[in-house]
């Protein structure tokens, strides 16, 4: 059997780091025919409202309807997809729901407030966003566990009004994609997608009311469209490729790791999989049991070219070594398939999700774990978190100060603004200052 | 005497809504001039590193030095520029420092898991970021105030390296500037700045080393850069112009609120100040400071112009349309100059700060108050919130599977992997599941 191609490194190279370095390189390319037609519609929906959004879902999703109220869904098509399911399904949507709601209950912020001897009072008031865009992709990405994922935290904080918009070109539906709408509570959703989906959640248009967030993937035309209407309203990250780094102590079955790494290869060409491993003899096993393995997957041909353009088998000397590789990448994923995994949790600083030890397979998070599966890629994992409760709540600074509180503070005040050259600044705490 | 201009506007006109959008309109010009200048200079450090950015410094900031040992301050020169300031200029600092600390504690979040019966266990782990970049302006915008508001929730939430940047034009440097720093414990400042600042920060050099976030305010060319490195590291916002929002019920002083709406306009003149007041006769008696006080203002050219361009007097006829029309607004800072301020809090959604009472004027806030004076602006308080040590920490998922829970999860994670036709995802967790 020949031996599939994926990259074996030796972190004990001295070249090893630039190796690494240009393994994690990705840049998405600007494409300028992709610019220039966001530009476009953009500007249609913004200035045509309702007419643009019709005129472009006849365009790009082959939908043809004469008014709006047809690209809504009503409720009961919802209810409906959900008693459409098999029993096995539905348990398994409803289940994971749950679960995924238990686990973000605990990220909810609160308001606090305290009092200060003079009276003063500073606090904190945590709110829910009032109305929130959740984009969902149609066609073969159309993923329920997204819906389940964008839209639980959203409910959980408490978001006045969660809009979904889901294509459905020539009119196909995903009814899994609807019963986990309706499981979790979206309050309205409509059949529009694309550019001019993101363009109607954020300026509003007849029918479509204007959001203050939008969460959720989408192609290329929706991520740069959320780019450019981040500002008018908020977004979530917009995502790179997916990844999965495995650090191996040798223990375990070859097998699962695998079949571990193809879970992440098979999202797409440019996913990445990466095993980190002590034991050279545990690195040839896994390679033997990809060969063994690849030609029984469906999804085969992506799994192969996700191997090979962005895979890695790496040997390194050390776990600490690993780990303090693992920190470099800051990966998406992290899957500690080792023994006394929990021990090492501390060496690890950045990563979006920590799966520890042999059972904790990334699926399972995927899915029905709890965490959320929207998370940090392209190492940001360093600076941000997986999507959570807290994308869905904000902040506003309470500031309550006492007629003490004026005396003191309004010394400190006026000298820092004179310091800086801000005399009304100064002025006006002077003026709250009793002779 | 002759009326300052000022738009007086009156909530119950039909085209009111109308008006207000318009004055609430601000939209940054994309300038090309400063689109090509960032694009060249970010390349530049990106590949030449050091030699860039003492090229730029030479040519941006008229500050000529052979090698970047001269472009890094030693501790002792914030030592001296502490020890230089007269007492109350430091006490001042010191005080402000302690009070923005103390309400900055409570900001900080902990990691946190939970046990399930199986023995598996979720949480969240919480990390401060490695390394932080704070950008400072440099010359007449030089505030030690945004030191202090920058650094402080940066080190509460316990990043472990803070590096400054400030460009000191032809040498100039602020000691107010390097005291805060040294009060704050920012662990190395270069003076460098622009976008060459914040090329150097985002990619690193042979000298500066690469952060993982870069935060602080700065001119259009810093926030282009910014605004270009986003991915590469974390940003804080993209600011707009400063804005007040003032609700009066015609209680208190119309001197006080007058020079409350000075002392954001004073800002610049593209900075919004807008009243909301239930009484006519006290707009009158707050257009009547505005002419008194004005001539007596030494930044009047700059506060005269942002009031005729952004400002407005507005006659509303309840409070709780006036609170409506502060939702609709969400502005930066919120002043509710009114008795009984605090039963109106909960009747506001959407502000960066509220400043509740008489005394609670927006300067003490910009200084010593205690909360975070970085707040969103330009309606984006929808959906963000203050700075805050969160904004220096993140969050990794910790997902710990039991052998008995990856059975029971198993089963749920191959149906929906299944669904999705993610057939891997599916075998990764069926392999871990006991016939």
């Amino acid at each position: 059997m020949s031996k599939t191609a994926i990259r074996r490194l030796d972190a004990r190279n001295p070249g090893f780091l630039a190796e690494l370095d240009a393994l994690l390189a990705f840049e998405s390319e600007a494409d300028e025919r992709i610019d220039n037609a966001v530009t476009e519609i953009l500007r249609g929906v913004r200035t045509t409202g309702d007419a643009a959004l019709i005129e472009y879902t006849r365009r790009f999703d082959h939908l043809d309807v004469s008014d709006m109220a047809a690209l809504e869904l009503p409720k009961h098509e919802l209810q409906a997809a959900l008693a459409s399911l098999s029993s096995a399904q539905r348990d398994a949507l409803v289940i994971a729901a749950e679960r995924v709601r238990a686990y973000h209950q605990r990220q909810k912020a609160e308001s606090w407030e305290y009092v200060e001897a003079d009276g003063s009072r500073l606090g904190q008031k945590v709110t829910p966003l009032d109305r929130v865009g959740l984009y969902v992709p149609g066609g073969r990405a159309s993923y329920p566990s997204s819906v389940l994922m964008n839209a639980i935290p959203a409910k959980v904080a408490g978001v006045g009004e969660l809009i979904m918009v889901v294509p459905t070109p020539r009119g196909e539906k995903n009814p899994l994609v609807l019963a986990a709408a309706e499981i979790t509570g979206v309050d309205r959703v409509f059949t529009i997608g694309g550019a001019q989906a993101v363009a109607a959640l954020a300026y509003g248009t007849q029918t479509i009311p204007q959001v203050d967030k939008i969460v959720g993937p989408g192609n290329a035309f929706v991520a740069e469209a959320k780019r450019r209407v981040f500002g008018t309203v908020g977004i979530d990250m917009v995502a790179g490729p997916s990844e999965v780094l495995i650090i191996s102590d040798g223990s375990g079955h070859a097998d699962w790791v695998a079949m571990d790494l193809f879970a992440q290869a098979e999202h797409d060409e440019l996913a990445q999989s990466i095993l980190l491993c002590t034991d050279p003899a545990f690195i040839d096993a896994v390679h033997e049991a990809i060969d063994r393995l690849l030609p029984t997957m469906p999804r085969l041909e992506t799994i192969a070219k996700s191997l090979a353009n962005r895979g890695a088998l790496i040997h390194v000397d050390s776990l600490e070594r690993a780990c303090a590789i693992a920190n470099r990448i800051a990966p998406e994923h992290l899957e500690l398939a080792m023994e006394k995994a929990e021990d090492w949790i501390d060496h690890i600083r950045h990563a979006g999700a920590i799966f520890v030890g042999h059972w904790a397979v990334e699926a399972l998070g995927d899915y029905c774990a709890g965490p959320n599966h929207v998370l940090p890629t392209m190492r940001s994992a360093r600076f941000s978190s997986p999507l959570g409760v807290y994308d869905f709540q904000k902040r506003t600074s309470i500031v309550h100060i006492s007629e003490a509180g004026a005396q003191h503070l309004g010394k400190i005040a006026s000298v820092l603004a004179h310091g800086e050259g801000l005399q009304a600044h100064a002025r006006s705490a002077e003026m709250r200052l009793k002779v």
